[in-house]
């Protein structure tokens, strides 16, 4: 089961807004984000070489120890309480006939996480971590981007500040991922903007749309595209204009888990995308995020690349809702428990490299 | 912690090998193999349309489903009870400086699984495995095959007879490993010889040897090759002449699991060159194996082309030991757990495909 959060307009843009007053106050947040800890990395890259194992054989589970003690500030680092968290949000750009599902389905899954129906229920129950899933005023769409911002200013802070104060301090690993019908649409354009390229190189199938659908899809990102993109400040100015509630969300989480020493797994296109935007306007403000899995949805790889990320799984999944986030917990727990409980040559008594 | 059994030459000839009175015996068995259960197959396919998610969005973990159930025999397929089982053994060409350590490091390693100190002790808890090493006759090595056929046949297949007695009919999934200093050059000759190519394209630097060593077990290989291909009557011939008693012992135990409808989820180049023995014998014979990850191994990523398998993880991991099989497991379970417990769209009352 998952805790439900439903989140309303009134809500949305009071105390919960407090901690940015608008998007100047979250550009000061992240030229502010505090570093790795590079003592506790220290540490797990000299235990690393005294384990009962030859130099290297763990692979990544190796850089992925020292990652993580580095982010989460300590030696050994362990992960105890992984928290899951689903924002879901609904988008203007839907009304285009860009998803093969009506927009409604945004709040059937939200209902469906609730019950306990969805992938990522599954995937959560089998790698223990907590689920929580924020819905954010799914009656209000966001603005049709081909006809202007899909939020003001005041409405994107509201989201980052959704994300922010859903992170709780006391995990040790978070896992973010999103429901929003029209939001690989949302994506595709953000990256589009970012990063450049032709429209129909970041447009996929998303829930599904082949053929006409797709090009019709295409043609919308491209035409927001322009419709923006000499207007676009910075990366979260092209999130507010092109974003929607649940990427501003995942921004949102993803600076305050930085602050909060929570080392992030990203989830698919979209998420990535959503602190793409982050990237962008920081290079590094990704550096406690790892990508969980590299999704079928072939904008993913080419975002990933750019970020110079590595996805930890590639399983052909593209459903979002943090399913490969949360699938890929247990390599991370793999890294952890082989850092922490291996003996060491010298405990084993096991000979050493001969030559 | 592990279950350790440590099998002496006294022991290896007796009523172990039972199950196959000499090789044709074997060849006997894989012939009778039983066919994957099309039935249950089908009824996870059917199933799978009407979960509450885009189809095939779960990529990967949709097509496991369908396998486990094939290969359980069984719908929907289930994991609740997960076999590791890591086989030791020495080999004779270990003295030919092959490897980085000293064939001491075998038994020093089986004790360190014995304590819990090895990194699949780690993995196992972490996925929720259960891990028994299986020792053969350490004392013993294998003969060096530069000399001669590394076993007789009826050493050979005393091996594979400790392999098929390792299995107990009540798992529903078993992850095979390794451990034997020296393992990796049998594996790039067994290769080698079943699949052709140079030598020193499928030798790597297994525990870490490179330059002027890696040069020298490449040309060990070369000779290996030269000395015994024109006898090799087939893949079981290959692996007796090549292999050692703990990669006999992964071909018994992959035989043994398709017989109690076991699905096995391979690890990397020795345990897949142990298991591509049979399927050179018999084309489907590994259809019941999924290859768990593929090794840092440079040969590992040659091997599972040839036997047109996907690893399920890329993690640059090359330690053997079953640790890439084992940390595979979750993603087995998560595609039961989706399969079995996601809502379909009528349940959940959610919107299927609108275009």
């Amino acid at each position: 089961m998952a805790t439900i959060h439903r989140i309303t307009g009134a809500e949305i843009t009071t105390p919960r807004a407090a901690r940015f007053r608008d998007l100047d106050a979250v550009r000061a947040g992240l030229s502010t984000l505090p570093p790795a800890d590079e003592a506790a990395r220290a540490k797990a890259v000299g235990r690393e070489t005294t384990l009962t194992k030859p130099a290297g054989a763990l692979g990544r589970l190796e850089e992925l120890a020292a990652w993580l003690a580095a982010w989460q500030g300590r030696h050994p680092p362990s992960i105890d309480n992984v928290r899951a968290i689903v924002f879901a949000a609904n988008h203007g750009i839907a009304s285009r006939g860009v998803s093969a599902y009506p927009a409604a389905v945004t709040a059937q899954m939200v209902a469906n996480f609730e019950r306990g129906g969805a992938a990522v229920n599954q995937l959560c129950e089998v790698v223990g971590a907590n689920l929580s899933v924020i819905a954010i005023d799914l009656e209000r769409a966001t603005k049709d981007f081909l006809d202007a911002p899909a939020m003001s200013e005041e409405e994107f802070v509201a989201a980052i500040a959704v994300g922010h104060a859903a992170i709780d301090r006391s995990a040790d690993l978070l896992c973010l991922g999103e429901m929003g019908i029209g939001n690989t649409t949302a994506a595709a354009a953000i990256c589009n903007v970012l990063f450049g390229g032709r429209a129909e190189t970041w447009t996929g199938p998303g829930t599904g749309v082949d053929g006409a659908a797709r090009a019709r899809k295409s043609a919308v990102v491209e035409r927001a595209v322009a419709r923006h993109i000499n207007a676009v400040a910075d990366g979260l100015d092209a999130l507010r204009r092109l974003g929607g509630r649940e990427l501003g969300a995942i921004a949102g989480a993803v600076l305050a888990a930085r602050e909060s020493r929570i080392p992030v797994v990203l989830d698919g296109f979209v998420s990535t995308a959503a602190a793409a935007a982050l990237e962008a306007c920081l290079p590094g403000a990704l550096d406690h995020c790892v990508v969980g899995h590299v999704s079928a949805e072939p904008g993913h790889r080419l975002l990933v690349d750019r970020l110079r990320k590595t996805p930890l799984l590639a399983l052909d999944m593209r459903l979002g809702e943090a399913s490969g986030a949360v699938l890929a917990v247990p390599v991370l727990r793999g890294a952890c428990a082989c850092h922490a409980g291996m003996a060491t040559f010298g405990e084993a008594a096991v000979a050493e490299k001969s030559i």
